[in-house]
């Protein structure tokens, strides 16, 4: 525990990792990119997930379960999607091990247990979803479906990153099939805006609506829409997407409605997801160089109660004064702990929970209970203030809003410093190496200046802002008519 | 929706897939022997996931997240469980597809990625998780790990059923990890009470709980414990169980820990599960010849308000006048559905609520607005009565606990009438043959004896119950003294 962090001016990617071990959010696992989450990470996902399923639900979705495995043929049904997807992907051959002939302590695969059909760990569910959907659509009475799915996912990845990039990971995913394009359209907004909703009011972390360049969508989608995060490093992370499908399932899965007035029509459709990739975006967001720090909502214990005591008849006295405090702060949805283990020193506990980004903790000792006094630390701002026993129930209350907001505020005037609008290619390079962020410049359109961009930089479009106003320009790269700004980055 | 049911009486197995169809539970999908859970089948199984979470989290535990592949030599690491586990299975052999040489539209496997060493996907995860626990615990300090995970699993089954038996499925899985043996054995018990309580709680079934004779043990472990249920047709189901797997594990994956006096101790070792069977066990229990019938604890609308009314003004007349019920009963914390849609009629939606097993229905028209009342029909029974609007919030709140009670005391009746003990084995399979059900005799303890009655029967022995006392006798089939009476059953 005495160990430092290895701080972010240093090197942000060992920070990162160092974190994410330190804090006990995850590991690497004997599955190679596959990792294990470990109960504190669970615990913040949880929180994450729970409240994300709230505002799903809230929005009328419902939750199903669809198979884990796509046979390989309905992979090809879509062609893009199966470019995009299909091909690093974890492959199903066998259905059976048997003893090893030549040695029976191993098992080996049986030949003769061969599938006749591969069967593709699903990567993602449109395939199989759209496949099942045909035979729930009949009529327009059928229609919107509405439904939502959290699950596993395998994308067979070469560079893995705990939380940001691995094999396996856990998401939802929501495909929902509707009547008409316009309808369809709006709920792929809609979902796009309970992203942003949650991203800035649960995670406190800001972002940037926008849409996909056509290169960056997709593979299967019409139109992509994003929430973009920037982090620390100045790099973005793209948080959540929303895509409206066009027609293009329901063509390659035939899924067609009659209409009130008797006609067949294709039906129209969306998916949207997030992933535990939140998690990485989350503590790159607010942590520091003394370890993770979390905005409360999402704090799995948002007040820890550390005694500082001399023997049992101190902890238990105490334990009785603090007593009533929990119960009050239980009672106004605080969640909170008293860390009485008596195996570890005050100093090792401080040391944890700070590394842990407990966003509260409150000291408590002898003197105190003398004084009617505590001593109550923030995470955010790693102050400490003593305060009267007696409105420490309230007041911790008013802090965990203050940190909430504080940590958004705080990542957003880091976002406004980082957003740079430049005009010719030279300041583009130089941002980028120089300063990094967000970068808003002109672009022709054309997915050959977005390639020529990216390789000569490694900056992508992050997105084409929502929020962004029409305005005319030259193209940063060609020099060719604009008439509005995008957003350039190198993302994670 | 007008075409009746098979009756139980006349095809049990028959009537059992055409709820789950009828219901909107579940329905195959196009991958072999798995599932797709439909909205209204997964929001029955996300109330017995919450509330399972709820007790497991009351009893200390803590979600985490494990990978869904195991890797093929560390099955072998644990004979018996590899003997058990990992050879009906799904192996991933390749992690690439490529476009078909011969055709551009179709997609292969190709051969250049194929994987030095075979990845299963876990079909129980003990393997993956002992192995990620030999580097967490080092010391007695980090002893007990109590820890579950909610997941999907994958059994190669050659028979698969909806719900009861599907080769992909969900479950839960707790892994504790303990410094003595009596700490693991408590807890195991611990477990197999959890999983009691909640089946006669919640699902309002009555369980046995018991402890597996010796061939019917978990692979892998030293004892397990079940939670037997009696279907409706006289077979068993195995609801749960739980497991004390001793040092198996810690053995097979070295884990040791540093006792306080400084000694070096193997760690014992238990695990739980239950899984999207109780959706099997739930709908077997309770439903009848018109459908689903569902204990109010885990229904996903507890009241269904049917208005009966011709034109708009009047629908508009039912729905102000039942807002405030509706209000009322949310905040009695009764889920209640206003079922307005026009473009059904409503015996069309009296029969829909009917089969979904929705508890209570109300059915409201303009003459009840006059007089003040309305008809309210209970599910379970098949009854109507027409009360005061006025009482309407209060009657539905005692009604819905009547139901949840009624529900496990029939289940409980029935049961009881479905036990029987027998002396000999003319008698054992008489009634297996005739009766069915539960039956209680004497056995020898012996595997040899067990395997002959299953040959010759086709019952298995369902429990040793922790309930039946001790009592001498003769064993049923073979005459030698025994001990105890046991539980057979034939069972799903």
């Amino acid at each position: 525990m005495a160990k430092k962090l290895t701080s972010r001016a240093d090197d942000y990617s060992a920070w990162y990792n160092e974190i994410v071990a330190g804090a006990d959010l995850a590991e690497h696992s004997a599955v190679r990119g596959c990792m294990v989450i470990k109960p504190y990470g669970f615990a913040i996902w949880e929180k994450m997930r729970d409240q994300l399923d709230k505002m799903f639900k809230e929005t009328g979705h419902q939750n199903a379960y669809f198979p884990i495995f796509v046979p390989k043929s309905l992979f090809e049904a879509e062609e893009k999607n199966a470019e995009g997807f299909a091909k690093e992907c974890a492959v199903v051959t066998h259905y059976r091990l048997k003893t090893d002939p030549n040695d029976s302590t191993k098992l080996v695969v049986d030949p003769k247990a061969k599938l006749e059909e591969e069967l593709i760990v699903r990567p993602t569910s449109e395939a199989i979803i759209w496949n099942t959907y045909r035979g729930w659509i009949q009529s327009y009475r059928d229609l919107p479906i509405l439904i939502n799915q959290w699950a596993n996912v395998v994308r067979w990845e070469m560079r893995t990153r705990l939380f940001l990039r691995t094999t396996e990971f856990l998401w939802q995913e929501g495909h929902t099939a509707h009547a008409t394009k316009s309808e369809a359209l709006e709920e792929s907004e809609k979902m796009v805006n309970v992203y942003s909703e949650f991203a800035q009011n649960w995670m406190a972390m800001p972002v940037i609506m926008g849409s996909k360049s056509e290169s960056e969508r997709f593979a299967g989608a019409d139109e992509t829409y994003t929430i973009e995060a920037l982090m620390q490093d100045g790099k973005a992370l793209q948080a959540g997407t929303s895509h409206f499908l066009g027609q293009n399932f329901a063509k390659a899965f035939d899924v067609q409605y009659t209409t009130r007035e008797g006609k067949k029509e294709l039906v129209w459709a969306t998916s949207w997801g997030v992933s535990t990739r939140l998690m990485g975006a989350l503590i790159m967001t607010h942590s520091d160089d003394l370890g993770l720090v979390l905005p409360p909502r999402l704090a799995p214990i948002q007040v820890v109660i550390v005694p500082i005591y001399k023997g049992d008849d101190q902890l238990e006295a105490i334990r009785e004064h603090i007593t009533p405090l929990m119960e009050n702060l239980k009672l106004k949805g605080v969640t909170v702990k008293f860390d009485d283990d008596d195996t570890r020193k005050p100093g090792w506990k401080f040391a944890e929970h700070e590394l842990k980004g407990v966003p509260l903790r409150v000291a408590i000792g002898n003197r105190d209970l003398e004084n009617g006094t505590l001593e109550l630390a923030r995470r955010d701002l790693n102050t400490k203030e003593s305060i009267a026993f007696a409105d420490a129930a309230d007041i911790i209350s008013v802090r965990l809003e203050e940190i909430q907001e504080s940590l958004f505020n705080r990542a957003l005037e880091f976002r406004k410093e980082n957003i740079t609008e430049v005009d010719t290619f030279e300041e583009f390079k130089e941002v980028l190496e120089k300063k990094g962020g967000f970068i808003l410049t002109h672009w022709d359109g054309t997915g050959e200046t977005e390639q020529a961009i990216k390789k000569e930089t490694n900056a992508t479009i992050r997105c084409i802002p929502f929020a962004e106003k029409p305005s005319s320009g030259k193209c940063v790269y060609s020099g060719a008519e604009s008439n509005q700004r995008v957003m350039f980055a190198k993302a994670y």
